[in-house]
């Protein structure tokens, strides 16, 4: 197999610190370069952190993208520049991964007919993690057959919002699909307020929140006689990384535009 | 080991039946007799479901008493006739295995009494599953340790009621050793209403109902980097009898009046 | 909808049983007859276990499909008659839903080639658990994006055989698409042997036995950060009735023979 | 509540690095030294990942507790020099909170012998999981009324031996309280070796291994009809710090030697 040569914008971030490991730990990977606000001209070798890593620093893309060669530029930036460096990253026909969130309806539209201009691959996915889409993927592949679903989402105690947006998200998924019904007795009673648990279309949610957690999510499915349960837990970031490096590989073989994770999953 | 000689009261009903097949394949226990307000004078052998059970049936209780031979009663009737046939059987000098609800502290005293002057045992148990009421005494061990806790009962989806009878009874027993405290975070929000589940005392109890499951409790403990879980599936009423079997052999070697499982736990 | 016209071949079977009450609570379904080598020319409604369900009886299948009128075989009889009961029901313009195991693939053919000829649908599924058949595709999926896999099975303890039927076919589905890998670390060591379970192409499937249990597989795909896990947990009989019931409505709608019930599931 | 005054061997070492941290963050706590093997006479703040952080450091013990006020000694340094330092702490008058193993019955026996003499508390714990003792415990309660257990402990890949230590002490701790039985059923057959997983006096154990594990132990009961389940996850080191928290905040109230964390849970 060709090795892919690949840029990193912003690698001193958190997902972009594990994008940079991983594209050192991948045997078919080689970071060309890393695209910085800070430290231009640099090295990385020399950021707390990297050492033996050695990538040349570029703070301006258009230079990087001219100076460097590359097949896959990987975005874990912010969403402010995410939808110029993609654009750029096209224009100078290299294929993007893109993880940031952002991008309007027209963004999209445009970044489309730039890839077929072009006839390179782009894929922008706001959740990296390919254990939690296929769990999204498959809830909804099951709601088909097991309409009466209860969704039980368990993040540590800082979270402030309830419920979160995976399992908000799994359950509009399956609402695709589903026939809107209420589940559980129609004559049910609540006696303490809540306990019934957030309500969807008639599916019911349940949010848990205990220190020492991170971040899991467990969907059941109940029929007659038998219960599916499709869980996902998320327990570091280590987690988004399967999903960064099946997305350089897929984006090499690929002609088309990609929103999400889903769609390059089968 | 001496056999143990048991009058089964209520064999009929959905707990005598299981009761009285305990009491036949427990090589140390004896069927006697059973006592039943229908069919007095027959034999349990040609009531349909009991073949092969041989015992006289009998309706009134002090006859039976009278006329068979006996250790303990194991009354599984109702709370209409179980504080009678629990007085009565202390009184000739029965142990008694109650598992009927509904006894007044009244009733308590006067069995107490009772037990004290013929120096006999006497349990007398709302649940009999062992398996929920260690759930619940580990539970309240555990919550001295571990603060925060959320409870999670799922039930079959014909249940009325939310959240159930032991979520809530787990929730008070733990509430007598836990200093107070509202969990999560201190400006959680729920986006939708009853995402976060009922509160008792700032814990957080979840019912979840679904077709296909029966009944079952998860605990959780959470602490920094740790969580800690104590389950109880409940997957048939044969789940009673280990409670039942134990409470038999409890009460020949006790002489006093024990009320619940928990307090002949270690 | 149009009424679909049933017929049930092995209704004192304990599938049999289970499917004669499906089709009497699902609306769209009617019972036409019941073929049974016993009690022939009786009525259902007569049999112990079946009060209130009228159903004429017939020994000989084909004097059943010449009297009585009929869109659907539901056989769940025995290998010995299934193929057949499923080739009669063919030539009769009948589609047959079928239960049984034991067909050879030459048997497999004639019943294809038959189907052409009549343009009728013909399901076979040695296995009716939707819910098992989704866990089953669901980790074929899942082994792609995740080759580290380990399976647990857990059964009551009366179960002769370990691992589980369902335990090897699943390893075998994952096994077609996941790249033969050892897992584990390479010098790991059992100080006691058969800690790390069994080994099918370098994953693991542990047996678990206990009293209580019915039947519950989990297959977990662990890597970097995450868990992904999937599990079915069957109850009671009444599992496989949905899929009965999928079969029996997808049986209606196409023209062609489909052995296996994910063949049917999208 | 008085500030206690404690001092922590092994500072910069893993545990060392979460136990200074613990005593930074609780109230009640006070660091008032450090004891390391190297940088004596420094200060604990110069050193990398201590910034804010003010203790004197020194290398020799008998030094250290002349010159510092001190209550309690939290030593988590190694099997070698841990024997000394809590020998020298008690000759002090300090009491020792102590993570390393390697105490021989000697050893134990001198230190019981010197807690006496000063009459105050040590507390030496080769676990200080509360939570993973309170499994044991809890498990080791179970095991009497269920005498059927199987037990599944997970690790990731990259653990040496199989089963874990964790798993075996629970295990034998069940052994100390159950009637040893051959589990499953007697004629049960592994079609592929391993299957029913490691056999410690007829009681099963499965470990499995997966790359995104951290640490997990389940722990199942079975009986008729009930399966009670009793599961710690370990998700960071962060979890042994709530043992050394009410380790320190015990030893002050006791005047014994305790080797255990199950010995001073209730």
């Amino acid at each position: 197999m060709k090795t892919i040569k690949i840029i990193v914008a912003g690698p001193r971030g958190r997902m972009g610190k594990e994008a940079v490991k991983l594209v050192q730990e991948t045997e078919s990977f080689e970071l060309t370069a890393v695209i910085d606000h800070k430290n231009d001209g640099g090295n990385l070798e020399n950021i707390p952190g990297f050492a033996g890593i050695s990538a040349p620093i570029y703070s301006n893309i258009e230079q990087c993208f001219s100076s460097v060669e590359c097949d896959v530029l990987i975005d874990l930036t912010t969403p402010e520049v995410g939808m110029y460096h993609t654009r750029t990253a096209l224009t100078y026909g290299i294929r993007p991964v893109v993880g940031t969130t952002g991008f309007s309806a027209e963004d999209l539209e445009e970044l489309e007919s730039l890839t077929k201009d072009k006839g390179i691959g782009c894929i922008i996915a706001p959740n990296f993690a390919v254990g939690a889409v296929l769990m999204m993927k498959f809830s909804q592949m099951a709601a088909k057959y097991f309409p009466d679903v209860e969704l039980i989402e368990m993040h540590h105690d800082r979270k402030l919002d309830a419920p979160s947006g995976t399992g908000v998200k799994t359950a509009e998924m399956i609402k695709e699909v589903r026939d809107a019904k209420q589940q559980g007795h129609p004559n049910e009673k609540e006696t303490i307020q809540g306990a019934r648990g957030a309500n969807i279309d008639g599916m019911h949610i349940h949010s848990v929140r205990l220190p020492g957690l991170v971040a899991h999510q467990q969907v059941m499915f109940g029929a007659d006689g038998q219960l599916l349960t499709i869980r996902h837990d998320s327990f570091t970031r280590a987690s988004f990384m399967s999903g960064v490096k099946l997305s350089v590989e897929t984006v090499m073989k690929i002609d088309t535009l990609v929103y999400g994770l889903e769609n390059i999953i089968e």
